[in-house]
């Protein structure tokens, strides 16, 4: 059984790796902050840390979830992550499309539209224009 | 551009090797027959055909929108195909209990039950007790 | 501005027709019966009976709602309001396909089995086999 | 059965006229435009075309998912598009209105926004004030 | 059996204390003002005022419907209407947190934002900095 | 900051006593069990126990967040973890009916059905009639 600290180390080093920043919550947050710790360090410090599924793979089913709830605001920061993965902009997009047809197709269209502007975001500051 | 016949085929095929068998809607949709025809060209004609994301990660990524949408009853069709894509038991309970902080514990419930019939019934048919 | 009088009236007769018997609530919910008759009263005796739609395309749409919404034990229900509302079977099997693309194939499929069984409940009751 | 030519030819003019002019998807989806295409061919050219159903009535229950779904930036085109077919703007809001009870009282009120903003743009564009 | 005139008083009365001021609709909701009247009898002036239940906890308890479907254009109003029955700002936050596990983690963080926004205002209006 | 130790113990001790027994996961869920046993730990172990909002309070949110989302199969464990902590059953049934107006009649419905069967098997258990 790991401790809460290694959990935590590996959920800060992941967060900032896969987001490319650690994400800050609402300062509204603060009361709550103890449990956000430990929803962090179980979904970041553990469960995206399991082996038995590569991180890839993973980032691409979270953005596939995303995309058929209709969730945009966080469609930028998992659909960086998945970059940085390794996923193309292409299989981000094949992804998104096939969403059509298990959440609608106005879920597809508002994730395409995320996508453009993440990939655009992502780009400039990967120095490509 | 493929032909809608090319498509039909395909998509015939598809449905066969992913699902164990090509599966029936219910009679009432005869007067729309021609309506799913062309749904299905594009859906298992086409999109699941694409080469630029693998039919695993496709198989995996439609199981991760049918947990968070809580779709129980289309949950052992695609499990089925994920496993004759290659994916592991492990895989797809991997993936699923991830969804829990996508679209919540209850729906996690509910798919994990989904899977454990479907790997029974799974095992079952290809003579693994 | 109507009464409570009349507008409990005209919902206990609108359900009785739409829905061939007007359908009880669980027991559980004799606390809240003052609340469960208001709400009658706005949605079967007001907002049903509004004259600038009619009660066909009504039903229709609220069909189009519990599909994509995927809340099949209430489809049998207005299936039957909408064929005492002179819509034909086809229509009905056309409404759901279409809602395919705003749903999901998931929910189209759980509500076409409905409609199914539905249809002949509905045509053993009025005496077609 | 029709071929890809008359459903892609179908699916434009229909498109044309429904929403006033032919929506562009976000140039992302370049490399899935061959899946875009299947898709607007399936569900423009063949869905909404098909007579069982009259187009109105169609574009009234789309109307209907999007309201429950709380599918905001979809509505203005399919408001456009019930306007289009002949719909009334009481209508419109009659429909929102009763989805209350299906979506709840937010997706409601939300979507009665998106119409007001629709109907303003619509009678701009058409010469009303 | 109360009177809808009676209904009528206490809908009114309630929303301008819980909301702080009674909330009007878009004026494209003006054909269809009856329903809303009885809509508001309905929901503020019964069901809201029932004694079985403070209507401390019946804000709660809506703030966390609102949370996991994400409805984020109503969460000020009814956050401000929590704060307005003696929930403390402490409370609402602990209660969005808990809803990630039902909700997921994207409606939980976007209701957060919400919170943050609305708590803002709401000492601005009432004198703290 | 709490160690694993004392969470794991806290969770199991509360869901003994929430719930009337430590629900079992299926036993497909074996290879995901560290991963569950730190979800657990985050919720009945801390957030459950955070006192800043009382037990009552938070069962009663997520009967509501449960009933919304129309999630069935999940209500019964929390309904009689509410009546365990002290809710009464009228209680249960107001914030059920007032969910109506968030989610909608249908999912109103199925929760009140729930609800009833929950109350016959809690009475049952407790000796009632």
């Amino acid at each position: 059984m790991e401790s809460r600290e290694e959990l935590a180390k590996k959920s800060r080093e992941f967060r900032q790796w896969y987001y490319g920043r650690d994400p800050k919550l609402s300062p509204v947050a603060e009361p709550v902050a103890e449990a956000f710790q430990l929803i962090n360090e179980t979904l970041f410090g553990h469960i995206y840390q399991r082996p038995a599924l590569d991180v890839k793979t993973r980032s691409l089913c979270t953005i596939a979830a995303l995309t058929v709830l209709n969730r945009e605001k966080q469609l930028p920061g998992h659909i960086t992550g998945a970059l940085n993965c390794g996923a193309t902009k292409q299989q981000i997009v094949e992804l998104i499309t096939q969403m059509l047809f298990y959440g609608g197709y106005p879920c597809t269209v508002n994730s395409l539209q995320a996508a453009y502007e993440t990939f655009q975001a992502y780009d400039k500051e990967h120095g490509k224009s």
